[in-house]
């Protein structure tokens, strides 16, 4: 009988997916360095009679283990200060608004953050971006960091950071989180979304989510926390993940306006961001393409605007009849970004909800705008990912991801599934990850996942493992049909695993050795007949 | 927590999907008829303060209630005789040997059926097949069924049936069963796979699959049982389906020689289909493309053939130096469908299990004889589907559809997925629901689901239901894809419940109305910004 799959645990996954370090040296003209570069083995039995079968090698997303209480390592602190053109300073007063009415009527935060501190850094003369080194010809050690991990060439690496086609999402105060990239050259990558809510979970829960989605895969995880403590969860969330964390900054800035979209502004909303700048939030959804004109367009939709983002923006522009100041303050925006190495995720905040509402003006207008802004950031050499839709019927996948390249210079896309059915709310992972292969098969460079509580309540642990897993999928599948290098690599070790009945080894080469093993039981009979 | 999904139950759906019949009359040379067509009503609340909302109409699998131990009502039984062109006579004895070993030494089967009875019908004078009758310009009750079933002209129906481009599995001994039609002209049919094995489950459990996969949405069912009481277990199952059973008659005819395939023959194949055809299974798979040439290429496969049926001819063919008997006595086996009305389903004994044996020479040489083959079945009017793989990278699965489609001259092709991953046991029925859309959309037309169980273990019914929706989804969005007529309207109803939340019509309007609903909880804000 089917049980909770998070209850079943991962003892065989923890048992037979082994992280480990590779060495690698590096120079350039800041200083020598000795990388650790991670990637997961996964220890082969011998096949009988034959001989032994070499273990197989995949990328890691877990983190090396710590102490949540005291946070990761600071893994790329010396390179960063190494490079000269940083320096710390006091930053923004701690400000117990920043964790809503209820931190400030208690007096402090539920869980105050008390293990690795930092002031923060900043930027002193010159963008510190990846794309700004990429583009001036310097090679980083995250550069080099992740050509290990993605097998590829640096120089693959460097050209499409300086192109825009790709973006490695690396706050200078996030030193914590292991170099990884986002783009079409690469291998395709999976967001997971948590986040606190007004009513529910805990720092403790938070962090757990964290560290269980990048045991699966998860290669960055979006907080997008409403609640109670949302800079103190988000401290936490930070000071732990191995992984890029991306937030909208919007959730929290309404937090401090009691949900009053109205109240909104500028200097408001510039404050939110520059204390997230700080914390070292790698990458920042902003819905600047929600321009007061657009609105309209959305009158006669089926579902309106379901982005959270794009409907908080929509209200204030209709309320101030005022052009969005995202939009209106975006290249402000973009000199914070470059100062801390934050990367744009723009947001489709008029993303169609439903097939009914798919590729209509309002969403491609939008797209429109993105693309401008697109051009805007990287003039500033500000690193830049697209986000994208949503529900779109299945034929129509393709055209987004190619009308986005086409409108974006191909910037790299960054979609929610797409759903390619609205029918089935508590199996949207399935829904989505069907429309995640056609799309990133296209190239889209990262997949968000869905979980099966989309559209009806709040993933729990067990969703976020099913998200996870149903887009490990979905990016692997996409990967195979793209051709990537060694992207059927597993596939082959698995089915060589199958054809001579290396039980165990099939179920430490799968995504989930503990699932595959509680679903195998001895009624089946031992034949290759019996495997479809 | 998640739960056993079977569990949880049908409550919610089973209060708000109901089984209703439209009354429809229909003469024709033979007889006039009061059709009564089923579907599914679900009942909508109202807009507040707009008004009444319709009942959403679906296409209804489930069949009518009855007791399981007397079995359906011959809904077909008058209009098959009404045509005078088949004869009632008595059959093959009955044979404890049917039933298995443990059966012979018993003395009796473990549960006789007891309920309907009836002797076999057979043809008298010409084909009585479906296609038969559509090429001779005759439009029977079963095309006029399907038509009001599909909402689609019955001239449609009729002219895909004479073109071979659809079948409607009906043998004339399984006259309980509703007509439905399986073509890319029409709706994308699912089929759920069941059956008992030599150390598993039970009469009972296996009706009571049977109904449960049927209840979820399962257009045909295949029992593909291969244990004791085979014969009995195959009479419970086909008085009690309002859908088409499938069946692979060598897995029967491999018991009756206890497992050594060298022991089989024509004449006992041969009968072994009689007995199938006379209790009146719809469509059998027939694996008479392995021909003795092609084994040899599978020979440096990584998982070799994976097929039951196709390894069985394969050894059978080595062990006997000789072709195999499936082919040179295929216009026999025509002759012998073509009295019951059995549709063929040539199946695919050499499909690759794996990516890397995806469309590879011993793949395609079995292709190209079941074109042959599909040839000489029309010849005698005999219908035919065409199984396909498997396991295939998803960048290659239009090729396969594209393939078929030009080698067996458009005859509908009905696929096992395709899985697009070997890495993902446990999950594998997202691996090839993924793939299913894509076969599907460019013109698949039934698909035979695969469950998470797969290369695990045998379903159970909490597999099956998995299973059965995760294919629903992957029809559902290969006909929106195909821009099939009124396919997006429930994600249209859908929808514009959900902005307007009214929760219960969104519930009932899905899939699963009861996992929805134990998904749905109180956390989460009711605004539509939270809503992807």
């Amino acid at each position: 009988q089917r049980v909770d799959i998070a209850a079943r645990g991962s003892k065989q996954r923890d048992k037979a997916h082994i992280r480990k370090t590779k060495p690698v040296h590096f120079e350039n003209q800041f200083g020598s360095y000795d990388l650790e570069v991670p990637y997961t083995e996964i220890k082969l039995s011998d096949t009988p009679g034959v001989g032994p079968n070499p273990p197989f090698i995949d990328y890691n997303t877990e983190g090396p283990k710590c102490d949540p209480k005291e946070g990761l390592k600071p893994l790329r602190l010396d390179w960063i200060l190494d490079r000269g053109d940083v320096e710390e300073y006091e930053g923004r007063e701690r400000n117990l608004a920043d964790d809503g009415k209820r931190a400030i009527k208690r007096g402090k935060a539920t869980k105050e953050w008390r293990g690795r501190k930092h002031n923060p850094l900043k930027a002193k003369d010159h963008p510190i971006t990846q794309m700004w080194y990429a583009r001036h010809g310097i090679i980083t050690p995250e550069m080099k960091y992740v050509a290990e991990r993605e097998n590829c060439s640096v120089e693959l690496v460097r050209s499409e950071l300086a192109a825009g086609r790709a973006v490695m999402p690396c706050n200078i105060n996030h030193p914590e989180a292991e170099p990884m990239i986002i783009g079409s050259a690469f291998l395709t990558k999976l967001n997971a979304n948590m986040g606190n809510s007004a009513v529910t979970s805990s720092i403790d829960e938070e962090v757990e989510k964290l560290t269980w989605a990048t045991k699966w895969g998860a290669d960055t995880v979006m907080d997008l926390s409403t609640g109670n403590d949302i800079h103190t969860t988000r401290e936490w969330i930070l000071r732990n993940s191995p992984v890029p964390i991306g937030t909208v900054p919007m959730y929290q800035a309404l937090e401090k306006v009691e949900d009053d979209a109205s109240k909104l502004s500028w200097e408001l909303f510039r404050d939110t961001v520059i204390e997230q700048c700080e914390q070292g939030v790698d990458y920042m959804t902003i819905h600047a393409g929600v321009l007061l004109r657009y609105v309209p367009l959305t009158a006669n939709r089926v579902t309106g605007i379901v982005s959270r983002g794009g409907s908080i923006m929509a209200e204030w522009c209709l309320q101030h009849h005022q052009e969005s100041f995202l939009y209106t303050h975006f290249d402000e925006l973009c000199d914070i970004f470059a100062k801390y190495d934050v990367a744009f995720s723009l947001g489709d905040g008029l993303r169609p909800g439903c097939l009914a509402d798919a590729n209509d003006p309002a969403q491609l207008s939008e797209l429109m705008t993105l693309g401008e802004l697109t051009r805007r950031a990287w003039a500033k050499d500000v690193q830049v990912m697209i986000e994208g839709p949503g529900h779109i019927p299945f034929d129509t996948v393709r055209m987004n991801i190619e009308m986005e390249k086409a409108i974006c210079n191909d910037a790299p896309f960054y979609t929610l599934g797409p759903l390619t059915t609205d029918t089935a709310p508590g199996y949207d992972h399935i829904t989505s990850a069907i429309g995640g292969v056609e799309i990133a098969r296209y190239g889209t460079a990262m997949l968000c996942y869905v979980t099966p509580k989309e559209h009806l309540g709040l993933p729990n642990k067990d969703d976020v493992k099913q998200g996870v897993i149903a887009y490990k999928i979905a990016c692997h599948a996409a990967d195979i049909a793209k051709h990537h290098p060694h992207a059927q690599d597993r596939d082959d070790a698995i089915s060589k695993a199958r054809f001579e009945f290396r039980w165990l080894d099939q179920f430490n080469l799968s995504y989930d050795p503990d699932t595959a093993i509680a679903f195998h039981d001895d009624t089946l009979p031992a034949e290759p007949a019996k495997m479809a």
